[in-house]
């Protein structure tokens, strides 16, 4: 019997994201004060407007006249002035001013306006809330890793990725795919240790033993140096948790006395009409190692070594979503449980068409 | 109210530009004597022969045989010979000769042809007639701006611009799209002075009042140094009339004598089956200042420019383009009543399907 | 009339080539020992093995798991280890282990397989059996020209062509299409001698009429060097067979004692789910001259030669899909015979949806 006869009721590639959540379109960094930058929310075009004072503010990035994209024009003062003909749109997306028309005709035409967005700054990112606005203040706003913790210091990192979402979620739930960054990595094996699920989140803790007597690099900077005996499989103590909180995920490291000692959050926001590419955002904070300067010394080490492991990560998925077009659907067969209920949460809390 | 709620009757960017007119699909510079080349108008590939003696001739660019190319082919006397089996074609795209095929064979295989165009060069272009033959010669030439005229200077420019060709129009006939050009013409104001509008013709006219001091350079050089006074704003005493006669478009320029100083021939010549670009083929013509060199010395400030305002003009167009291709559809709304007009008279001379 | 109102019945550009027949898929020395690659068969991605010891082996290039590419793992003993979560697969395609779950686990989990392929090596070549496997003994293994032969020298080509298979077989089976390699091939003239079919072939003979005085550099050494009049026709005494043995193509050269001088042998295998594109595999075999070291000396003036000429059949068939894709469809008006008997036999041993 061949996979492909095989039918699911759902096809978790074709499940879009949830609008109604707070998510980071763009980093804090990549928007001065005076500009406007484009961003896309799956079929969204949002332009992110920054003005000399006050909060950034986010419009549909589409003039009302002719869909050219606001953020292409110029920010004057609380309002962005289209490129083309000049309409100008404030903060609530209202259409102030068509400079050719006379103050009269003017009154009348500007019934015109584009939609605006919930929009929120925090962690260096600006997030915006693409579904219903009157929901936006009751939905909570993601824990944003220890970007705040001044006994952590906090990196970014955003791979854009051409594969949908849920891989991204299902990539890093599932840690028996250590074998894939085995370069990385050294030769260690994740033990399960058990997960837990609910409406909302789904979570799986792991333990890791080496199986091969390389310690790599980074992580003997980070966790101190151990010393292996290779005629037998070597315990590491941390245990490492991944918990995906609808539509968000996080991956926790508590050392042997439970103390917290690194944390992610990421975010993979769709970022193309065809849901077929996503955009990550992501902080990883790493606890500072007691003597002073040894976190400024390690953190480019570190920040090589991360991103060799998502280059990995993002090839292999890209690969899935590349069987996934050939084969014109899912054919999954996944094994692990935990990685099942993942996947329902991601269907039941998404939008299916 | 959601803007894409609207519907409209007919989608202007679905509308084809008729094939009933005179259009020009290269440059006669392109075109050596014994040479070919393959142009397309719309899903039409055609190819044009210069054979060493006589007019240019207009082929379909396919070889009934195996639809190659014929423009990769070769010219012999007045014939085109495909470059695969040699397969060879005269003026009327009549099947000449099958050089494998006995005589008598042959006599009886050359029922095949390909269609001929009727074809005319005219000022520096090669146009054909991809409608019904029998209109062709019913049909009016177009005027071709000042291209004969001794007292004018006139130059060439092709655009290739990835947008269909009513948006071409568009951005010209509205005036107020000057906000675009605002770094390459200082800050001036378009006054709509009023319009015409005709079975195959719209036209608007403008002038200009100037609302910052900077006279940007070739304005200066082709018009004269006028001085403003910086605080009030400043009239420009030529008017400006852009005129669309289906299916071309053409621009004068007046001075305050009513003498022409310039105009401006264009045709916008959709090249691809998806109808999502054209090629722009213009022709602009200057009054030669009566100082004599003053024109030669001008022309390449005039050039960059003028490519300057083109290269702004291509980007929102297909800025436009890409709105409509992400929203499905248009949802232009125009406040502008001769854009209006015009619009109709596009969609009421074009093919709807 | 216009050609294009003709309606064919089958439009032999949508004919699927028949996979019950050895195809080969990639060269034998671009698989290193303890290596996978990944090849198509114009849908099925298809990954080859070649152990340390033993023979190649060819199973579906997706792992059952997250349908990862196969080709992408390492080989580890007899079986391939997916390089995501490290499943490993043996020769059949039965899944030998999940490293991640338990002994007793795993032996139910184990009902997991990928498709493996029927694989054989010959000529310097890997094969694989895509249709039904239990057909692949029972169909004839394809002689490949003289590869076994040391009175001939083998070169092998392998150009990757943009078009559907059965433009490839109609391009070779043509010889009127000398024209095309007129800058090759100088001025020669093909003569049809007759032709053959049956149920799984078809043959034509050609001899070949020079109508200019140049005989290109490779031809003369290979053949010799003629001395021509320029005053006649010159009849080249060989005499060219092609023939088409479903689903594979030789060509033959015999010399005017009837003694063959030259074999082809080329198989177009689709490597797209588009079938819009192949891969030649080919072997040219040519006599060793008599003096020893001749062949050594004209071998990389016969290799320029022949890749100029098969960018030229490249560069025309590729052409020929543009038109078929651009036409919606087959216009060809075939008027000669053999080749019309030629594609009655690809419509009639292909798959037609």
């Amino acid at each position: 019997m061949h996979r492909l006869d095989i039918k699911q009721k759902t096809d978790i590639r074709l499940v879009d994201i949830s609008p109604d959540f707070w998510y980071p379109i763009a980093w804090s960094k990549e928007l001065r004060r005076g500009k406007t930058i484009g961003r896309y929310f799956g079929r969204q075009s949002i332009a992110l407007i920054r003005p000399k004072r006050g909060p950034v503010f986010a419009l549909e990035n589409r003039c009302a006249h002719r869909q050219v994209p606001l953020s292409k024009g110029t920010v004057e003062g609380d309002s962005v002035k289209c490129c083309y003909h000049g309409w100008a749109y404030g903060r609530t997306g209202k259409c102030l001013d068509i400079p050719y028309l006379g103050k009269d005709e003017n009154r009348e035409k500007i019934i015109n306006r584009v939609r605006s967005y919930p929009c929120r700054e925090a962690g260096g990112m600006i997030f915006v809330f693409p579904g219903d606005p009157e929901k936006a203040d009751k939905v909570p706003f993601p824990q944003l890793a220890q970007v705040n913790n001044p006994a952590f210091k906090t990196r970014q990192f955003n791979p854009s990725v051409k594969c949908h979402y849920t891989f991204m979620h299902e990539n890093l739930m599932d840690m028996n795919h250590q074998f894939l960054h085995r370069r990385q990595m050294g030769q260690i094996r994740a033990r399960y240790l058990g997960g837990e699920t609910g409406e909302d989140f789904v979570e799986a803790r792991y333990s890791f033993a080496r199986t091969g007597t390389q310690q790599p690099l980074a992580e003997r900077l980070i966790f101190g140096k151990h010393t292996y005996d290779p005629n037998k499989i070597q315990p590491v103590e941390e245990v490492v948790t991944i918990r995906t909180t609808y539509p968000y995920q996080r991956l926790f490291i508590h050392d042997k006395d439970g103390d917290l000692v690194m944390e992610l959050f990421a975010a993979y926001v769709p970022n193309s009409p065809s849901g077929k590419s996503c955009q990550t955002f992501g902080l990883l904070s790493v606890l500072r190692p007691q003597t002073p300067l040894l976190i400024d010394i390690i953190w480019p080490v570190l920040g090589i070594f991360t991103n060799r492991i998502f280059q990995e990560d993002k090839e292999v998925v890209e690969m899935e979503q590349r069987a996934w077009n050939e084969l014109g659907g899912d054919r999954n067969r996944e094994v692990f449980p935990i990685v099942n209920k993942l996947r329902d949460l991601l269907i039941n809390n998404g939008i299916t068409h």
